[in-house]
């Protein structure tokens, strides 16, 4: 997994690590673990619906973040993958529900028509419910050589990452702030450090707690999710402005004329591209310790501000 | 909590039980525990939607079902009262969503208006999913004095007992139901094992996981609430064709009117009126080597063709 000759590497201490090639092969992991991970059965039309969404594709980068964090705190991607899968299921939820009318109300997503395009409202909402509950069910029942003890705190993690104190709650917020450009810098975080950042969080908590990590490592991987999740955002807001619409594969400038609330508003694009930097330089001073077993988390962290798109 | 001259005891074993009172006192316990599990915080909204469905009354079968169970296998209220909570959260979950526009579009539910209808429908997703997660985390926090490996077990019974198979496919076949008067006993008998049956059954089954039962006494908890749970289906049929629109505090006749698939249009009247009892009479013989301990399971069993509403 290591090449000298990745012109996209990043610089600095992972400038050896194949980051592309790394990912391609974490993902395709995932993807055959998710397509075994459930089996269509009678009715089928909710396991298909379900099937649907969870493998239409995508980075697959919560999966990818919990098996790194488990192997970097001396784990193997064994251990991890139920979990991983399960983060990807809750991820794919909420994908579905903010899709429907009565939230977003979108289409398309990743250029497919969104479940309930397909499948009707009613079976959305159900194919959500049905990947949130399985996702627990999938931890409880798959997870092998871990103690019982640990798979009760990931399952507590991921829980609380999802519900009112975490993603559900940041969704809350998010709508209440629609139409309100002038909101707070203390909202906008919110939205985002709940709406995003507690799942990043969970996915690389969980993988650490799976290992048997120190209470030391979880904090560090706290930390290190919170400054990648604020970053990753900050910097779509920046591309929003900055990118063409052909690097974004999306109408740029989407925030602007829906008025949204975002960094470059509240900080200037300048700053704005300071302050996303400074959160990946803490993210990667949190793995400082840990030598090469950090190289992918390193590695991802700094394609954060290095994407284009 | 025995009494002897309470004249709505059923006939039979436990005809010294009086019902009336343990469920009074069950109630109690219940609703002070789901009063404290979810307190509001920052963003109220969502806590509030939360709690506007899960404190809105109701008999809390189910938690009083998980609490009967856990005692009659030897355990404590204290030990299953956290997963008690967790069952009537999922269930509140699976009401909040069913009466959504997007499915079966009700207005009210126990004279209160439904969720939706306060809040909105998007808040009113993201309360029901907010229930969900938040009964995994609950029972993974709060369970006390209960090996890990034991709560794990509960977690993945409650999960599958919510999902693809259980309760959200049930939902489905129902869905797909609409309007077929004509349906097969196999499909109707689906539904409801599903649709109800299968949180039931988690009920019983979860409490004696708790109080650490032998796979005797589990399968005895499942085939009891199996049959509970399709007697009580079966009632509901009967008395919506046989109780005045008073006994019944709704409409009387809505099956006929709607031309639902139930079962006296299956069996008949009599036919039904039979096969109720003899499940609720196979219900107690699961039950009959407990004693004295099983008596409100007992009692909860004929208080289902007792009933008149």
């Amino acid at each position: 997994m290591l090449a000298t000759d990745d012109l996209h590497a990043p610089k600095g201490e992972s400038a050896t690590f194949d980051l592309s090639t790394y990912l391609t092969q974490q993902q395709a992991l995932v993807e055959a673990a998710l397509d075994s991970s459930l089996p269509v059965t009678y009715p089928e039309k909710i396991y298909e619906a379900m099937r649907y969404s969870l493998l239409a594709g995508g980075k697959r980068l919560r999966p990818i973040l919990c098996l790194a964090s488990c192997e970097l705190a001396g784990g193997t991607v064994e251990m991890a993958m139920p979990t991983a899968c399960a983060l990807e299921m809750v991820h794919t939820m909420s994908l579905i529900h903010d899709d429907l009318p009565a939230m977003d109300n979108d289409d398309y997503r990743r250029g497919k028509l969104t479940n309930h395009k397909v499948y009707g409202e009613d079976i959305a909402i159900l194919a959500g419910d049905g990947l949130l509950t399985y996702a627990f069910e999938f931890i409880a029942s798959n997870t092998q050589n871990v103690s019982a003890a640990r798979v009760l705190q990931v399952i507590a993690q991921l829980a609380k990452a999802v519900g009112a104190a975490g993603l559900v709650g940041g969704q809350v917020v998010d709508l209440e702030s629609e139409g309100k450009p002038d909101i707070q810098e203390e909202t906008l975080n919110f939205i985002h450090t709940h709406k995003t950042g507690a799942l990043l969080e969970a996915c690389v908590v969980c993988g650490a707690i799976l290992a048997g990590a120190e209470s030391e490592t979880l904090q560090r991987m706290s930390r290190y999710a919170q400054n990648i999740g604020l970053a990753f955002q900050i910097v779509d807001d920046i591309l929003d402005i900055t990118a063409t619409q052909e690097e974004l594969g999306k109408t740029a400038g989407k925030d602007i004329q829906a008025q949204k609330a975002t960094y470059p508003r509240l900080w200037g694009l300048e700053e704005s591209k300071v302050k996303a930097q400074q959160l990946i330089d803490a993210a990667k001073g949190e793995l400082a310790t840990f030598g090469e077993k950090a190289n992918p988390l390193i590695a991802i962290a700094d394609f954060i501000t290095t994407r284009t798109h």
